[in-house]
């Protein structure tokens, strides 16, 4: 899906702040197409943070229980037990933990620190946000409403920014896809000299989610990015072909 | 450095093919000046082969004699012992091997597979390239030659794609800096509702590297990329403020 011409990036800017628990995937499309113009082939990125506040995935701390477990850990990572519980009931797996950090596998199947929870741009003391349930199901009804609603045919990417090992700073990853394949397998194709490539995989919807944040910043207030020039190939995959196995990763 | 107008990126086509050790730096800038319109704040990506080429980074294969260390650590990851020890002279550290899997610590301080030599678009049989010597450095000198006879305040980022662990794919991150601070700290500035942003830093370098490669494909065809609709602050820090220390990484 790799293409040679130019690409634009572009900010949906006045998006109107979203609420905790307001309404469905559907009322983010109309919010978009009342703001946007939105093409034939674009790929419409979209922060998690607004899906996560309107698919109800607030938590207020005060509500939570620490768990035995959650009380122990909390101490060794030195974070409110609270929060540990919440990130504990978020993940399958911790990867890794040492004082300031809690870094986990995710039931969807994402590492990242704290399960993705987090509080930043969101209403209200002592909430936090959890991820989207399934990301990949909502990426997929955006893009099915879009195609009911405006015979549309785009590629849709929720995307989350993601710390990295070996390299300071977060980069926007993708959360749930529909519409693309996120893995561009060039493995056996020729490369300019005819060589044929031996392993090149590219995470183009990683790419396309981290081209997204040069306009999204991370303040919150651009939460949408549509990104034209590319042709979506209509794949439904989902982010699951960019999971490495354990088996395949030597890191976990 | 996150702005939130559109962004544009735009491949530079009919970039002729560079053999190895061909000139220097200069002729990257004169053949590109010739292909594509930069303007003033126009961020250049350039992939990390074409500079190698330029720099004479290209060795013969058969040229190589492993040493009993390469011969040992060969059988172990099932590859070429001439290669191997290639990939050790330019590495200060072994950070995970496996049959097929050899992860580096580069003299750079990069981490990544091989010490990023690869032989994919290279002509010739047996001849391999090694990263740029120090990539900052050569994004410097582009940048002060295209100030100095064009009179245009650039940035530049010398890319490579580099796989990740938990995520399959390769994504393009920033080798080499010059011009823009590649590491953008949110941290003490307010988000959205107020709240004090307590963690976050953008890796702004790395997301512009891998929104370039959205044009520039994976063989090799397009090595330059321009990202328009950016603002280079002019800052020198180079890649460096990417590097996370061995005592910030719990992954080395």
């Amino acid at each position: 899906m790799i293409n040679l011409s130019q690409i634009k990036i572009i900010p949906v800017n006045n998006f109107p702040s979203i609420y905790e628990s307001d309404r469905g995937a559907s009322y983010i499309v109309d919010l978009l197409f009342d703001l946007a113009k939105v093409i034939d082939g674009d790929i419409i990125v979209i922060g998690q943070k607004i899906i996560s506040k309107i698919e109800g995935r607030s938590v207020k701390i005060s509500d939570v229980k620490p768990s035995e477990t959650a009380l122990q850990l909390a101490k060794e990572v030195n974070k409110d037990p609270r929060l540990v519980e919440l990130i504990l009931s978020e993940s399958i797996r911790i990867v890794r933990s040492a004082p300031g950090v809690l870094i986990v596998e995710t039931h969807h199947g994402f590492i990242c620190a704290n399960a993705g929870i987090d509080r930043s741009n969101v209403f209200g003391d002592g909430i936090f946000l959890k991820l989207p349930e399934n990301p990949d199901r909502t990426a997929m009804e955006i893009r099915e409403r879009i195609k009911s609603i405006y015979g549309l045919e785009v590629g849709v990417i929720i995307s989350d920014s993601f710390n990295r090992p070996w390299r300071k700073g977060s980069v926007n990853v993708a959360l749930g896809v529909s519409g693309i394949n996120p893995l561009v397998d060039l493995r056996g194709t020729k490369d300019d000299v005819g060589k044929t490539l031996e392993s090149s995989m590219v995470a183009i919807g990683d790419e396309i989610a981290s081209a997204a944040q040069l306009v999204m910043g991370e303040s919150g207030g651009i939460p949408i990015a549509i990104v034209r020039g590319m042709r979506p190939d209509g794949s439904d995959v989902g982010w699951q072909v960019l999971k490495r196995s354990n088996t395949e990763d030597l890191f976990r």
